[in-house]
């Protein structure tokens, strides 16, 4: 795969909110948590949990209870297969080493794995979509996930019923990069 | 693109410390930039800001004062390009919506963003590396960002002088990943 091939996956991926009921065959979800599971992070921590929800009361539950109130998602409820990403902190990468840089590579971390599991999932013909948007201690609590991880996103993931008609834009590329200094 | 050919080029990433001096090619630094920009985000405010250092004394200067001390990096003033990533923290995104979810979107989207670039530069067959051990005010000197910007990590970016023997290894996925439930 070159440059071009990627940039074309890239262009591929969109955050999709409607879904067809298909199930995802097992070995596709398989090669998606691989693709996550070898993504790099801080002192190579690896940071992230995964929970890969099917099971339809679990999904039903998450999108009843788990989504922060005032914004209508009911696509979620359709995706048949879900990924809740959560974050487990490593006392010295997430704790002794903000102090110095002042970064949170706690957070900067699960972003680059799960952004791995979307464009693999991207290049499986599958649709997904982040959501940021949650209730974090109703996740732990429907998952069963311990007190010392943090839940950061769900990501829906299955076969897209319907392409959207338009896309998100983006910025212009001068208002997000500038070349060797920016001012 | 399928997903066998995404997940090889996940495993042909790595974490690369050694650098020829060749420049990287216009055209290949503006397809790695354009998959960066491409990256989605939490209400599409793409706050990632982005400056492409190619320029020799900006880069040995990045070298020598923007990596906090007690790790040797003798190889970053190697690499013919650098990023230098940052964010943009938007009011509502990064201020209001974190104190009803707790989730920092301002610190996953730019690591989602930022893996677009290492992933689009392993498809053009350059060596990258994320660097989170940085002093983010020397990066802001150095580089002339506004005081609304905070500076996240550098990536490295150049043609590998050799591949490493070994590959830093990952927790089984049994560590990572479980079905439906935690516990």
């Amino acid at each position: 795969m070159n440059g071009a091939d990627f940039l074309e996956l890239v262009r591929r991926r969109y955050s999709c909110r409607s879904y067809r009921p298909d199930p995802v065959p097992e070995e596709v979800l398989t090669r998606c948590v691989e693709a996550l599971r070898l993504a790099p992070s801080a002192c190579n921590r690896q940071p992230w949990r995964v929970v890969l929800v099917t099971a339809p009361d679990l999904r039903q539950q998450l999108a009843a209870e788990a989504l922060l109130p005032g914004i209508s998602m009911p696509w979620v409820a359709q995706a048949p297969a879900m990924a809740a990403l959560a974050v487990r902190r490593d006392w010295f990468t997430h704790r002794v080493a903000p102090w110095f840089s002042g970064v949170r590579y706690d957070l900067l971390d699960p972003g680059i794995a799960g952004e791995h599991l979307v464009l693999a999932a991207a290049a499986e013909g599958l649709g997904s979509c982040w959501i940021g948007w949650i209730r974090p201690h109703a996740v732990r609590r429907i998952l069963g996930l311990p007190g010392s991880f943090k839940p950061l996103a769900l990501i829906t993931l299955g076969y897209p019923a319907a392409e959207p008609e338009t896309r998100s834009s983006r910025l212009p590329v001068e208002e997000v990069c500038r070349r060797n200094r920016w001012a």
